[in-house]
C-alpha cells in the first residue's frame, strides 16, 4: 500500500528536485539569494469536504493556497513540499486523481512539488484525505507588504467576485439540495499580485481571503495598523447567485471564503493604478475599490449598507463552516 | 474554537519570526546563503497512536522527526513549520500540552517554529490529532551525503540501540498487556551528525532509520548505490527487552521504527574516527559497526546471524505497523 501510494505521488511529481531516495530536497541557495532578500515559509493544511467540487479539487486548493500565501507576502512561489494523510481503504485512483491534480496546478503556476510524505491510517482514523502543503517562496528586495502598515486614506481593493468557494463547497456537499451552478474561484494570485506590484509600488498590505472571507481579513488589518475600514456595500462585487444562495441559507456573504480572491491595501495616489494593473489580468477582470481606510474607530470595519446605513462588520464569533478549505 | 487554538500555538511558540498577522513568515536569504550553499526542505505528517508514550508525544516526533530528515542530509536544521489538524472536542489542556512539547523540543534543538496552521474537522473524521511539521535546514558548502554514494568496502554503523521506538509504541497501545518499561529513543540528531561530519569527512551517506527500521534504510541504500550490504546480527546493538518483546510478538527488530537512531555508511579508512566521534555524543554512546558493503549481489542486504547462518534482509513485504509514527 504504502508503495503503491509513494509512487503515486513521486510519479506525478515527476522531477529531479524531488529526490525519493533522500529525506530532504536540496535547493541551490545562490539561485534563491539572486532573487531577492528573504525567503517566504508558509504552511497549509487542507481537510476539505468534497475532496473533489466545481472549479477544484484538495490537491488544486492545497496548490493554490500554499502559493497565494506567499503571494500576498510579495515572494515569487518556487517551491512546494505535500504531505498526504490517508485513509487505509481510499481507492488508489482517487489518490492519483489528486496527486496528478496538485502535479499540474504546480505546473501551470511555475511552482515544484520537491518534497513530500504519505502516511495511511486504519479505517475511520481519518476522513478519506487530507493534505498538507507548505511552501517557499522569495520576496524581491525592496518589498514591503505588511498588515500593519494600512494608514488612514488607503483604498480598499478586491480583484473580483467573492464568496464562491465558499458557496461553491456549501452547495457540492449537496447537503441544501440547492440547484446551483456556483464554482470555487480556487486560483494561484501569484502572476496577478507581480502585475499589481509591477503597475502599483504604494500597495501597503496584501491578504488571501479565505477562511472568514473579506471581514475577516479586513478585519485582521485594521487590527494590526489600529485603523478603521469603511466599505461600501454596493461596490462589493458579487455574483447574483451567491447572494440568493446567501439570503437562503442565512449567510453573509462577506464571511465565505475565497481561494482566488485578495483584499488590497494601496496608498490612495496609487489607487487608480491597482485597480488598472488588477482589472488587466483575467484573474482581476472584475476587480473593484470596496472601501476606504480611515482614522474613525481604530480596529474596526464598518460597512455602508445597500440602503445608506452603516453596520459594524465584526469578527466572526462563534464557529466558522468546517472543513471549507 | 479556532481563535483559541490559535492563541495555544501561537503563544507555545512565541517568537519574532512568527508573525501571526502574516501569511507566512519572512526568513533573512543572506544569513542563510552564509551559512552554506543548499537549502534543506522536508515535511513530516505525524499520525503516532497513542499521541503520548514513554519517552514522547506527537509533538516531540513532529519536531526531532524533520530535524532528524534535515540532519541525514547533513544539513544546519534552522526553522520549522507546523500544521496541526484537530477533531473537534479534543481538549485544549491536551493542545496546551503537544504545543509546549514541540516548543521545549525546538528550543532545546535550536531551532524555531516560525510558521503554522490549524484547523478543526467535525467529531469522526479524524483521531484527535495529526501533526505536519515541515523544516528547512542549510547544507553547508562541500557536505555531500547521498544514498547512492555507498561503494564496497565502505563500514556500516548505527548509533545506538534498535527498535525502542517501535516496541515503546506497540507496548503504549496496551493491546498486548505486556509489562514493558522500553521508551521511545526521539531525540534530535543535528548536533550527533555534526560532530560526525566534523570528526569524519569520509561519511558518504547518512539515513535515520524510521518507519521499516534499519532493514528497509539499509535496503534502500544498497538498492540506490548498486552494492550489497551485509550485517553482523551479533553486533546490532539491542536491548534485551526488545529482542524479548520481539520474540513474543513475531517480529524482526531490524524493522522496527527507531526515532533517534542513523545508519551511517563509512569510507573505511574513516570507519574508527566515525565510531569514536558517535560514541563521545550522548547519543552515540551505544555505537557499533554492524556491517559492511560488498561486492556481492547488488541491491541486496544479507545479515549474517547469530548462529552463523546467512539470511537475506528484504524490504518488508505486506503492510507495516501504522501509526507507528
Amino acid at each position: 500500500m504504502k508503495d503503491l501510494i509513494d509512487d503515486v505521488f513521486v510519479a506525478a511529481f515527476d522531477n529531479s528536485d524531488l529526490a525519493p531516495m533522500e529525506d530532504q530536497a536540496r535547493l541551490d541557495l545562490g539561485m534563491l539569494a539572486a532573487a531577492g532578500d528573504r525567503l517566504a515559509f508558509t504552511t497549509d493544511a487542507v481537510v476539505v469536504d468534497p475532496l473533489f467540487f466545481p472549479g477544484g479539487d484538495i490537491g488544486k486548493l492545497a496548490v493554490c493556497g500554499t502559493i497565494n500565501d506567499l503571494a500576498v507576502g510579495g515572494a515569487i512561489p518556487l517551491y512546494l513540499s505535500c504531505a498526504a494523510i490517508i485513509e487505509e481503504g481510499t481507492s488508489v485512483e482517487l489518490l492519483r486523481k489528486v496527486a496528478q491534480s496538485m502535479a499540474h496546478s504546480a505546473q501551470l503556476a511555475g511552482v515544484r512539488i520537491v518534497t513530500g510524505d504519505t502516511k495511511v491510517v486504519p479505517r475511520g482514523a481519518c476522513d478519506k484525505l487530507f493534505i498538507t502543503a507548505s511552501g517557499l517562496g522569495v520576496i524581491p528586495k525592496g518589498v514591503q507588504l505588511n498588515a500593519h502598515a494600512a494608514r488612514p486614506g488607503d483604498v480598499v481593493l478586491v480583484n473580483g467576485l467573492l464568496g464562491e468557494h465558499g458557496a461553491a463547497i456549501l452547495a457540492a456537499r449537496g447537503e441544501m439540495a440547492l440547484d446551483c451552478t456556483i464554482e470555487s474561484d480556487c486560483a494561484p494570485l501569484h502572476e496577478l499580485v507581480a502585475a499589481l506590484l509591477a503597475r502599483a509600488p504604494g500597495v501597503r498590505c496584501l491578504r488571501d481571503a479565505t477562511r472568514g472571507g473579506i471581514a475577516t481579513v479586513l478585519n485582521e488589518i485594521a487590527q494590526a495598523s489600529h485603523v478603521g475600514i469603511e466599505i461600501d456595500e454596493a461596490q462589493c462585487p458579487m455574483r447574483e447567485q451567491v447572494r440568493g444562495f446567501c439570503e437562503i441559507l442565512g449567510l453573509d456573504p462577506l464571511y465565505l471564503a475565497n481561494e482566488g480572491k485578495l483584499v488590497a491595501i494601496v496608498a490612495p495616489e496609487d489607487a487608480d493604478a491597482a485597480l488598472t494593473a488588477l482589472q488587466a489580468h483575467p484573474l482581476g477582470a472584475e476587480a473593484r475599490i470596496v472601501g476606504r481606510v480611515t482614522e474613525l474607530e481604530p480596529g474596526r470595519v464598518v460597512m455602508r449598507t445597500l440602503l445608506g446605513g452603516h453596520r459594524i462588520v465584526d469578527m466572526l464569533v462563534g464557529e466558522q463552516l468546517p472543513r471549507i478549505c
